[in-house]
């Protein structure tokens, strides 16, 4: 069995957004088969077109939510905040028993670098209460400057992984590692509020020093 | 004029515990003016007493709470989370227009590596909302590994500074620089809960990884 039979199929559901291609992006390169899911499939399929796919890479595939989802082991949820809750109603059927990585933070327009909590303080929180026992939701991805993941450059910025399975969080800090940066566990997915929160003062934190990029790094580990 | 007289009087309350006797020591090192504060008078005479005091320094003073925080420009309260509405409440008679200093975190025992979120999500608008329009609060030093605090080492944290004035976390960014670590400006008091919330995390992390000093940094800035 070869390394790519090993990894798991990936759905970035929103997969046509600065993260979601980013991420895609680097998942690509790394080996991973990957499917961009968008409510538009025209969308998704130019998405899934545009990436630079390895020689021996697997190529990319657009499709909607359903059927990205349907197609993967992992499911990526990288759309705004305030389509969460459509996007879940819309892979729900299809995710039985897989993993859902959420990077969705609360950041209501036009106040983004203002923290606002969400109804159940953490959007990963909100998203595991709507999918129930269908299927499990780790949380990440919150800190990243989007962007950044767009260029072959080095990230200076720490994801913290949160999720109530310690396995599940494992399974996200391997695909942490494929785009480029270093994944920490972060505990419990009610522990991801503060990572969610954190979002916002970072939008603050680029305002007030006119930074494009600010990041977080854990310090005294490692 | 000198140096000295410039510098701020600061008061801490609840100054005999880790966090505020870390402060403490580093301020009198600094040349700073320090009263400690304490339910317990001798708690606090003893914990003044037993500071290191530069040549030329001043000596530090022990103190009620009420009587530190008179003698205070600044007062940085360093109580434990269940313990901040009556210290709140012992200082409101003396600090009229003053700065205040919350370092307070909501971590409710025995699960202090779960975010929990207090009544009005951050302690520091708690404070806020207890004090009224008597004095103005600023948050910071949610994150700081306390115990190192009491050594001469660098300390690999970033304080996050919160605050819905500038010149108000300009003040306590200079505290911040002047207890040997960076200041970051992180916009509205509001946004205090992503610093708060992100302690719990850090529990989080030393537990996982057996670590004991685990510490945030912003990166892409300065």
């Amino acid at each position: 069995m070869s390394d790519v039979a090993l990894r798991p199929v990936l759905a970035l559901i929103g997969g046509t957004g600065a993260l979601g291609t980013g991420l895609a992006r680097r998942w690509v390169k790394a080996g991973y088969a990957v499917h961009i899911g968008s409510r538009d499939l025209g969308k998704a399929k130019d998405a899934a077109a545009a990436l630079a796919v390895p020689e021996d890479g697997m190529l990319p595939e657009g499709a909607s939510y359903a059927d990205a989802a349907a197609a993967a082991d992992i499911v990526i949820l990288t759309v705004p905040f305030a389509a969460q809750g459509e996007a879940i109603d819309a892979i729900k059927p299809s995710v039985s028993g897989k993993l859902i990585v959420d990077t969705t933070v609360p950041l209501p327009q036009p106040k983004a670098a203002l923290v606002q909590l969400s109804e159940f303080a953490s959007a990963a929180v909100a998203a595991q209460k709507r999918l129930g026992d269908v299927a499990r939701v780790v949380s990440a991805f919150h800190n990243v400057p989007a962007r950044r993941l767009q260029q072959d450059i080095m990230i200076d910025c720490d994801v913290l992984v949160f999720g109530d399975g310690l396995s599940d969080r494992h399974r996200t800090i391997a695909l942490v590692q494929a785009a480029g940066m270093r994944g920490v566990h972060g505990g419990p997915l009610a522990n991801s509020v503060a990572a969610e929160a954190m979002t916002s003062v970072l939008i603050n934190i680029n305002r007030h020093y006119k930074a494009d990029h600010v990041g977080i790094r854990i310090t005294g580990i490692g």
